[in-house]
């Protein structure tokens, strides 16, 4: 495994990303769990990887995206990474997002002053989406030329900021064969960029709604959910607010990602 | 096994049901197929019962009803059927519905006929409901009384005209401890019935919905689920239309149903 590692291209409008670089390794619930930066001119993108131990070879990649005011380290980002690595011998990432994790000097310590400051870019920077894009992309052109990952089917997770974050990503990327999304509807500042974008997701998707999302109302969600342009698509919806995801939820996320990515476990 | 099984009780004035009498049995995929009757006063309530080969000792049981036009002989029901049986050793039932399949002189051979028929019913006979109720108790009761059944814990799947004449048999019968309902809203010459009883749905529930259903609209099928008593419930939404319900819905049914009722294997 190579420590440098060059990705050619990236809008330099937003930051040409051009380095990975390796940070400290652990074992974590029997999978191995790699600390990396893909590094640009302007910004450094932390990012975590979960793969089974002594893997060789292409396999499944699925990247994973946290929700507002959390990271690449929530529980549910850990568990998502450990669980498809373990059991399903598939290569698993996560970044930080804008100014979330250790994209901050203080770590994301103070959750709710992660969440203010996210939501005033989200509000005053058009450019966060097209940023995050190309953040998603290098780091995707970065793990695809590690030997245990390579040129595997792709599969994108992520809810809530996830989505707001993921889906143009998910539109935009080819590479991309399925997508969990949803906690999110069409709404908030970035509303016309998801509008826009939604109808180019076309791989299968599963979207998750929250009955009584006291951030995303029911038929906004519920209108997102129709603009996806994928013709595969289910929507899951359970009861309870925006931060009460059930543990079923994330058994049918992994259920649902094996089965359009297992194919291709080399 | 007794050819005559004697049930106590029912109401009389929607007919008291007292017999089950046994028809033809058949090997199907692998498990024992047997056609029954449940006979009262005034009408005979026929029947399937799906089974493992030399079955003995209590099981898990699921009744299944079958949508408007069809039958217990529809092919999604024969497929659940025999599906619970094999994989999971579950016992499995369906009976027709009324003016449905062997309900009639024809056997339901003009699915249009049946349809308007049971469209006039369930508009001009507000009994229509008990009476099904009724023949599902029966049924029930009758079933329990097999060795091979016993009383084990009882699941329920029914959608659209499944749900119409189901939900309510849900609402009542303790013995239900999980149900998979749906395409259905709270709309129909029964809706004011069916909003009574959605609140007494206090088992877990999976809900379908087609997004582009159009015999009962989204915002009364979400309204339907909205209102069922159930804290642990979810709902799944395909895209297509009323009859365009995904193997997946199917898939997923029999995976809830086993997840709940899968623990009472004798």
């Amino acid at each position: 495994m190579a420590p440098w590692h060059t990705v050619d291209g990236g809008d330099p409008s937003v930051g040409t990303l051009r380095k990975m670089r390796w940070g400290p390794k652990t074992i974590r619930d029997g999978v191995l769990e790699r600390s990396f930066h893909v590094e640009s001119s302007d910004r450094d993108v932390p990012g975590l990887l979960w793969s089974p131990l002594e893997a060789t070879g292409p396999r499944p990649l699925v990247l994973v995206g946290h929700g507002a005011s959390g990271s690449k380290r929530e529980s549910y980002v850990l568990a998502l990474g450990t669980e498809l690595a373990r059991r399903r011998g598939f290569a698993v990432a996560a970044i930080d997002g804008p100014v979330h994790g250790d994209r901050r000097s203080d770590g994301g310590s103070v959750p709710g002053l992660v969440l203010l400051e996210f939501s005033q870019l989200w509000a005053g920077d058009p450019d966060m989406t097209d940023r995050m894009l190309a953040d998603w992309t290098a780091t995707l052109d970065a793990l695809q030329d590690l030997d245990e990952v390579g040129p595997g089917p792709v599969g994108f997770w992520g809810l809530s900021m996830g989505t707001i974050l993921g889906l143009p990503f998910v539109a935009a990327d080819p590479r991309i064969e399925v997508a969990v999304l949803g906690l999110m509807g069409l709404t908030g500042p970035s509303r016309e960029r998801i509008a826009l974008d939604a109808p180019r997701v076309r791989c299968p998707v599963l979207f998750f709604l929250q009955w009584d999302d006291e951030l995303f109302d029911r038929p906004s969600a519920a209108a997102l959910f129709g603009l996806l342009g994928a013709t595969d698509k289910r929507l899951h919806a359970h009861p309870g607010r925006h931060g009460q995801v059930p543990d079923e939820a994330f058994v049918a996320s992994a259920a649902f990602l094996a089965r359009y990515l297992a194919g291709g476990v080399g």
